[in-house]
C-alpha cells in the first residue's frame, strides 16, 4: 500500500532529524513542543509526521512565495501528496492508509505551517470530498473514486456555500430534479461559490434540494452537456492566493441517480464533512502559527535596534510568549480531539470549540507577530503577512467564528441565538 | 489509611451523582466537561474528585459568603480537609495517600470552585509547606511533621516574599546566622509578607540568606523567645478575604540546626515549592472559572429582560462561549501537566505557561461574566464579584503574569528580559 | 448666591496651585492634561474646577478608605457640596449657580477621582433628582425643592430600576392609581431597587405606570402612612461601598396630584434624567482613571524590583501609556460633549457613545493598572482595587455597556437588536 | 492663487451635498459625524474638505482597486492634487494656500478614506518633503522648490530609514563628506529604504551624518554622476500597493553645499518632519476607518443570513458600534490636535498619543469589520481587506506603536525604556 511504503522510507530521516519515537523522560524544555506531545505519539504517527514535515519544508516551502505572488496553484501538489499517501490517510481501505486521526492532524499542521492555501487543498480533497464518499456513498462509488482521489489523480471539490447563503446553508437555492427526459438522471441547477479546487476538480460533491430536502450528489465534470457545468476561478483574492478557488455554476448539470448519496438527508451530510474539515483546520492553523512564531523569533534574534536584538526587549518577548502559549494550548486541544476521534468519543460541539479558538488565536497572534517585523512585514519575502492574511480566511470558512460561538452557546443554554427577531 | 477510607465511602455517592468511572463512549456533548476528561480518569482519581467536590459543595460553599464578608478563615477547614485525606494527597508515605498529581489537581479545582482563598489555604499547606519538607527535609523532620500536617493538626506557612522583594526573591534581605551563644541554633532576622496562613500557622518554612546563600528553615512558633516571632494579620484585603494572610516578623527567631534543609541551596528550594503550588493554581483557577460559568449561565437562564431570558441574546451567549472555551482549554492543559508530572516529564517552563494562562483567562472571563449580572454583580450574594476579585490575586502570586511571560520568553530566545538597563 | 461666593473665595488658591486661566501658549507636555484642555477653560470653569479639586482632595480623600471599608456614607458630604455650590451647579436659578455644563463635568471628574461612590451621590442629587424637577416639575415644585436640594438640606433619590427590570425599564411593574378615597391623591405600589441614596433621601423621583403610561412623581418620605414607604439598605456590596444604596418599597405610598410631573409621559422623562447623569459619568469615570494612573505611576516610580523602579520596565510603561491615552481621549470626548451641551447641540446618542466608552476604558485600564501593584493591589490602602471595583458598577448603571452598544447600533443601521426572537 | 479658486468653485457643490457651513443647532444624530465636528469648521475648512472629498471619491476611488491589484501608482495623482491646491496647503506663501492645519487634516482624512497609499503619497510630498524645506531650508531653496512641489511638478521623497535602522534612526550609517575634489559639494553614501515615492521622485530630503552629526540635504536626481544615485522599487508588497516605495542608494551622490539645511542639526530635523507627517496620519487613518465602517454597514444592511440582514444581529451591531466609537474619539482627538497646532499649542508627545492610538484603533476595527464580510472579505472588490492591510503599515511607519508607547511612557515617568540592558 502506498502509504506504508512512503512512511517506511522516511523513518530513517525522521530519526536522524531528532524526532524520537515513543514516550521518553525529558529534562529540558523544548519550546517547539512545549507540552511534549511528541513523546506520546506512536511510531507510525511520528513517521507520518516526519514525512509530512519533510515534504512540506522541502517541496512546498520553496514554491510558496512565488505561488502566492502570482496567485497560482500547482495541481501536481495533490499528486505529490498522493504519492506520499497523505490524502485521506485516515480512511480505512480504498487505497488509503488507515492511519490515526492524530496522524491526519499532524499532516494538516505541517502543510499549513507552509501555507493555509496548501492545507486547504489538502483538506478539500481529504476531509470534504473523500470523507463525503466514504461516509455516504455506495460501495460502488467508493471503489470507483476514493483510490484515485487518494493518489491525487482525481481532484474533488465540495459545493455547499452559495452566493447568498454562507452561514445559513439550510436556505440553499440549488435544486435537483429528475431529468425531464433521461431516466435515472437528475439535473442540478444553481451556483456554489468560494469553492476551493473547483476550477481544476474532476468531481464535485454538490448539495442540492430535491423536493425541498438537502441531498448529496457526486457530479462529474466529464460528459456534461455543453454549458451545463462551469467553474470560473475567483481571482484577485487577498489571501489563500496559493490555493485555487472558484464557483460551480450548474445549468441543468446532469448526475446519474447512482451518484446521489442514498443514506443521508438534510444538513447531516454536509455538516459531517464540515466537521471532518474543521478537525483538520484545528490542527492546521496551529501549524501556521508555529510557522509564524518561528519566523518572528528568528527575526527578533537577528534584527537589532538600539544595539540589541529585538528579542531582548520585554514588549517583543511578551508577543512571543503569548503566541507560544496559544499554540501550545491549541495543539494540546487538537491532539485531545484527535485522541477522542480515534476512540469514537468525539462530538461536534467539541470541534466547534477547537476550530473556532484555534483559528481565532492563530489569526490574532500572527497579526501581533507582524508587529515584530515592523514595516518589513509588508514585504512578502518575510512571509508573516501572508500567514496572517490566510488565517483570516481560515477564521471565516467552515463556520465563521461567531457562528461557532452560537453553536457553543446553544449547547450550553439550550437556546438558539442564530436568528434575530 | 485515612484517605482510602474516605474515598471508599464516597464512591457510591459519586456514582449516584452521575460521575462515571473509566473510559466510555459518549454520544452527546457535556458542556461541564467539554473534552470528556472525566472519561480518562482512573477509578481512584474519580473517587477523590468526587470526595473533593462533595466536601467543597456541602461544607465550604455554605460558609463562604459570610466568611468573605467578615474576612474570617475557619482553621477547622484544614482539619476537615485532613480528615478526608486531601492535604498533600500526592505525597507518598508519611500518612499521605500517594495519589496521582491529577487527583491533586482535581481537588484544587473543586476547592477553588468555591473560593480561591480556600484553595490558597489548601495549597500553602500541601504544595508549599508539605512539599518543602518532602523534597528537602531530613527523614526525621519529615516523620515529625508531615503526618500531622496531613491531618491538619499542624498548620504550615511559607515565607519567601518580603516587603521589598516580590518578583525578585533573590534579593531577599532576611538573614540567618549562628546564634551568638547557643550552639546548634540559628537566629533569623527579617520580614516576610503576604504569607497565607501565617497568623494561625504552627510552623513556617522560611527562606533566608546564610552567608549570602539562600537556605530553607523550618521555624516553629512554639518555644520562641518573647518578641522573636510575630505574625500580624493583614486586614482589609479586597480579595481572598476567606483566607487569612499575614506577615512573619523575625527578630532573632531561633531555629535548631537540624531544622535547616541540608540538601538544597539557592533559589532551587523555593522555586521547587512554587512550581508545585503553581501546578495547583493551574487547576484551581479553572475550578473558579467553572464556578463563574455555572453562576452566570444559571442567572442568564433565569433573568429575563425584554421578555426573553438573557441566555437567548447573542452578546450573552458569546460571553458564555468564550468562557467555556477558555475553561476547556485550561483544564485540558492542566490535565496534560498532571499526566506529565505523574510520568516524570514535567519541566518548570511548562508550568509557567499554564499557571500564567489559566490565571489570566480565569480572571478575564470571570470579569466578563460579571457583565451578565449587570448591577447585581455588586451584591456579594451573587458571588461572581468575589470570584473575579480573588482571581486577580491568583494572577499576581507565585509569579505575576508578566514575570512568567519573561520566563517563557527567555526559554524561547535564550535572552533574559527581566531587568532594565 | 452661594456658588459665586464659594468660587470667588477659591480663585486665589487656584492660581497659587498653578492652575492658570484662559488660553496660553505651552511649550512642554503636561501628562496630567495631555491635550491642554485647561488652556481652553473659562475663568469661571477653572475656578469651579479648583474648588471641586480642593474639596475632593482635602475633604473627601481623607475619609474614603475607612468609609469604603465600613460601607458607610456620611450624609454631611452632600451638605458640604451644597455649601460650595456644587450640587446642580449647571441649573439656572432656584439657588443654583447656572454654571456651564463643562464646569459640572469638571466637578464630577474631581469627585470621582476620589471615589465613584461619592460621585454617584453627587450625580443622583444633581443630575437625576434636581434635573427631573427642573425639566418636568411645576414652577411650584421647583421653587419648593430645588433650592433646598442645592444646599443638600433635602436629599433626593431616583426610582426607575425594578428588581425584574433593569435594562428594560419600559416593562416596569410599579403602578400609580387614584387613591380610592382621598381626592387629589395617587397611591403608588411597587418596588425599586439599586437606588443610590434611597435610605437617607427625603424625596424620591419615582416613575410608575398610570393607566399603562409611565409618569413621574415626587414622593415625600414625610407624612406617609405607616408601612407605605420603606427604603431598606442593600448591604455587603462589593463596590461603591462609600455610597449608600437601597430599595424603595411602596405599598400604597401616597402622592398629592400636584407632585406628578405634568409635562412628560413615557420613557422620555426618565431617559432625559439618565442622559444628564450619563453625561456626568462620562466625566467622572475619567477622573477615576486619572486617580488610578496617578497612583500607579507613583507606585511604579517608588517600587523597585531587580534594582530598578518598575517605571523603567517596558511592560509597565506600556500599561501607563495605554491608560494615559484612554484618559486623554476620554476627557477630550467628555469636554466635547460639554461644549455641545452648552451650545444646545447635544443629542442622546452622543452621550451613549461617551458614557459607554469612558466607563469601559476606565474599567479596563484601572484593572490593568492593578497589575503594576502586584499583590499589593489587594490591600485597600493602595486604593487601586477600590477604584477598579467601583468602575465595574459605573459600567453597568445608567445603561450597561452592551445596551449602549445596541443604542449606537440602532442609530447607525435603523434596526433594533435589543430583543431576541 | 490656485487653492482659493479651486475651493471657490467647489463650494456650491459642497452646499448641495448637504455639508453645511458654520455652527448650527442640530436635533438628530448623524452617525457619519457623531460629534458634529462639521458644525465647528470654518467656511474655508468646509470648502477644502468638500474639495478633497469630491476629488477622492470621484477621481481616486475609481482607480484604486486596479491600482492596488497591479501595484501601480499613477504620478498624475500628485499633479491633480496640486491643481486643487491640496499639497502643502497649510504652508503660508510659496504658492501654498496657507490653510489651517485642520483643513490639512481633513484632506488627509478624505484621501485615506479611499486608500492609505494615496494618503502616503500626499503626506510624503506635503508633510515630509515640503515641510522639511519650509522649516529648515534657505529662502532660495524654498523659492526654488516649494511652488513646484505644491503643483506636483516636482515630486519629493524623504530618506531617513535605513535597512538596519528603523526605530532607531540616530544610529544611521549614511554619511556626508566634502567632495574630495569639487569645492562646495558634499558626497553622500549610504542606503535608505522603505521610501515612499522614491522611484519617481525628483528630489530627496536625505538625512546623513556629517562629522558624526545628523544633517539634512536636498538631493536632486538630475545631474548626478552615473551610478551615484539609484532608487529601485520595492515590489510585491502586501499592503500600500497603490503607493510606490523604494530605496535610495547613494554611492557618492553629490549635493551642492547650499542644499544642506543650515539651521538644524541632529534628530530635531527629521523628527520635526515626522511629527508633521504623524499629524496627517492621525487624521488619515480615521478616514480609512470611516471608509471601512461605511463599507461594512452597507454590506450588513444588504446581506441577509437566516432571513435577516446581518445588521440586525447583536454581534454585528456591536462591531459597528465599537468601530464608530473609536472613529468618533479618534476624529475628535485629531481635530483637537489640529486646533492646538493652529494655535501654536501642539507639543510632540500629543502627536505620539494620537498617531499611535488612531493607527492602532483603525487597524483593530478594520480587522474586526472584515469579519462582517465573512469569506467575501478575501475578494479585493469588497475593499475591506485592502483597507485593513494598509493600516498595518500605517501602524508601523513614522514610529511603530510600541515606540510611541515608550515615548509616552518616558514623558510620564522621566525614564527611558527604549533600550535593553
Amino acid at each position: 500500500m502506498v502509504v506504508s511504503i512512503a512512511i517506511r522510507s522516511k523513518t530513517a530521516t525522521a530519526l536522524k532529524r531528532g524526532l524520537t519515537l515513543g514516550r521518553r523522560s525529558i529534562s529540558s524544555f523544548n519550546w517547539e513542543d512545549a507540552f511534549d506531545i511528541q513523546g506520546d505519539l506512536t511510531e507510525e504517527e511520528t513517521a507520518i509526521w516526519q514525512t509530512a514535515r519533510s515534504y512540506a519544508q522541502e517541496k512546498l516551502q520553496p514554491r510558496i512565495i512565488e505561488a502566492s505572488r502570482t496567485e497560482t496553484f500547482d495541481p501536481n501538489i495533490l499528486k505529490e501528496m498522493g504519492e506520499l499517501g497523505l490524502l485521506g490517510c485516515n480512511i480505512k481501505g480504498y487505497g488509503c492508509a488507515g492511519a490515526s486521526n492524530v496522524a491526519y492532524g499532524l499532516i494538516a499542521r505541517e502543510v499549513e505551517r507552509v501555507d493555509s492555501g496548501y492545507r486547504s487543498a489538502f483538506s478539500v480533497q481529504s476531509s470534504l470530498s473523500m470523507t463525503a464518499l466514504e461516509k455516504f456513498a455506495s460501495e460502488e462509488l467508493k471503489e470507483k473514486y476514493i483510490p484515485k482521489m487518494a493518489t491525487g489523480d482525481i481532484i474533488g471539490a465540495f459545493g455547499l456555500t452559495e452566493p447568498n447563503h454562507g452561514s445559513d446553508p439550510g436556505s440553499m437555492e440549488t435544486t435537483a430534479k429528475p431529468h425531464p427526459t433521461k431516466k435515472g438522471v437528475y439535473v442540478l441547477n444553481g451556483s456554489k461559490t468560494w469553492i476551493s479546487n473547483s476550477p481544476i476538480a474532476h468531481v464535485f460533491i454538490v448539495w442540492a434540494k430535491l423536493d425541498g430536502v438537502i441531498r448529496g450528489f457526486l457530479v462529474e465534470r466529464e460528459g456534461q452537456p455543453v454549458g451545463a457545468l462551469s467553474t470560473p476561478q475567483i481571482k484577485n483574492k487577498s489571501a489563500l492566493r496559493a490555493s485555487i478557488t472558484g464557483m460551480i455554476q450548474m445549468d441543468n448539470a446532469e448526475v446519474p441517480e447512482e451518484n446521489m448519496f442514498q443514506n443521508v438527508e438534510g444538513l447531516t451530510g454536509p455538516f459531517t464533512c464540515l466537521n471532518s474539515a474543521r478537525y483538520g483546520i484545528a490542527w492546521g492553523t496551529m501549524g501556521a502559527l508555529e510557522g509564524a512564531i518561528d519566523l518572528a523569533r528568528n527575526y527578533a534574534l537577528e534584527r537589532k535596534q538600539f544595539r540589541q536584538p529585538l528579542a531582548r526587549y520585554q514588549l517583543v518577548q511578551k508577543k512571543l510568549a503569548d503566541a507560544l502559549t496559544d499554540v501550545t494550548y491549541g495543539l494540546n486541544a487538537a491532539y485531545r480531539l484527535g485522541k477522542l476521534k480515534d476512540e469514537g468519543r468525539l462530538v461536534p460541539e467539541m470541534i466547534s470549540i477547537v476550530k473556532r479558538q484555534n483559528c481565532d488565536r492563530a489569526l490574532h497572534n500572527s497579526r501581533v507577530l507582524m508587529e515584530v517585523f515592523g514595516g518589513n512585514a509588508a514585504s512578502d519575502e518575510y512571509q508573516i503577512g501572508r500567514i496572517a492574511g490566510n488565517l483570516f480566511v481560515a477564521q471565516t470558512y467552515e463556520g465563521q467564528s461567531d457562528i461557532h460561538a452560537m453553536i457553543i452557546g446553544r449547547a450550553m443554554t439550550g437556546l438558539g441565538a442564530f436568528t434575530a427577531k
